[in-house]
C-alpha cells in the first residue's frame, strides 16, 4: 500500500465528512421561525399578495405578533408591501419579493433534507426492531406472509 | 334556495376553514429551533446514543450552545442521558426517550405538510408563469413538443 493510499485510509477512519452533517445551515433564521414560516408559505401560495387581515387569520397571529414578524421579513428583503385596489378603494397587500421567493425555495430544499434524514433513520430503526419486517424476515429465511 | 342553503353559501365566502391554515401548530418550539432540530435528527439516526463530542461535531455547536439546547430537550422529556461503557471506561451518552421519538415523528409529519403546501404553491405559480408548461400549452390548444 502506497503512502498516499495509507493516508487516505487513515483520514477515512476519522470521518471528517460527518462534521456538520446535521448543522442544516440552509435553515435560515429569518424564515425558520414558526410564525414567519407560516407567513412565507401563505405568501408563496398567494402570488397576488395578501391583506394584513388575511395573514392574521391564515396564520392565527395577533396584530402585534404579525406586525413584528412582517417587519423582520421586510428588513431581510424577503417581503414587500404594495398598493392595490379593490372596488376602487386602495388596499395594502403583502407579497414575496423575487429574492424572498428564491430564498424560500432554498429553505424548502433544506427542509426536504431534514425529512430525508429522519425517514432514513426511522426506516433503519424499524427494520432493526420490527422482527416481522421484510428485511428481518429475509434475515431469518422466512418468506412474506 | 332554502334559508339553510343560503346561509351555508354565505359562510363559504368568508371561508372559515382557512382560519389557521398556515399556523402549523405541530411545529413545537422545543424541536423546531434549528440547533435542536439538528440534535434530534442526529439522535433519531443513532439509536445507541451519541457522546457530547459526537453531537458537537455533527451539529457544529460550541460546548455552551450544545449544553443549553440539550438541557431544553431534557427538561421537555425528549432526550435522556445514560451511562454506557467503552473498553471498560464509563461514558455518558445522549439518546431520545420513547416520548422524544414519538414527538419527533409527529413534528416531521407537520414538516411534510409545510413542504406539500410549498410544492403545491410553486407548481401552481410555475404553471401560471411558464407559458410553455403542459397546462398552459393545453389552455392554448397546443400539443406537447
Amino acid at each position: 500500500m502506497g503512502r498516499a493510499k495509507k493516508k487516505a485510509a487513515k483520514t477515512k477512519v476519522v470521518a471528517p465528512e460527518s462534521s456538520g452533517r446535521f448543522a442544516y445551515d440552509g435553515l435560515e433564521r429569518a424564515i425558520h421561525e414558526k410564525a414567519r414560516l407560516g407567513i412565507m408559505t401563505s405568501l408563496v401560495s398567494n402570488q397576488e399578495g395578501l391583506l394584513f387581515s388575511d395573514l392574521k387569520e391564515l396564520c392565527c397571529l395577533t396584530d402585534g405578533n404579525l406586525s413584528r414578524h412582517i417587519k423582520v421579513l421586510q428588513d431581510a428583503g424577503l417581503v414587500e408591501d404594495w398598493k392595490g385596489f379593490k372596488q376602487r378603494r386602495p388596499q395594502t397587500r403583502y407579497r414575496l419579493t423575487p429574492k424572498g421567493r428564491k430564498r424560500f425555495l432554498g429553505y424548502v430544499s433544506e427542509l426536504e433534507r431534514v425529512i430525508a434524514d429522519a425517514a432514513t433513520a426511522t426506516a433503519a430503526a424499524n427494520a432493526k426492531t420490527d422482527t416481522n419486517s421484510p428485511i428481518n424476515r429475509k434475515l431469518r429465511g422466512l418468506s412474506p406472509a
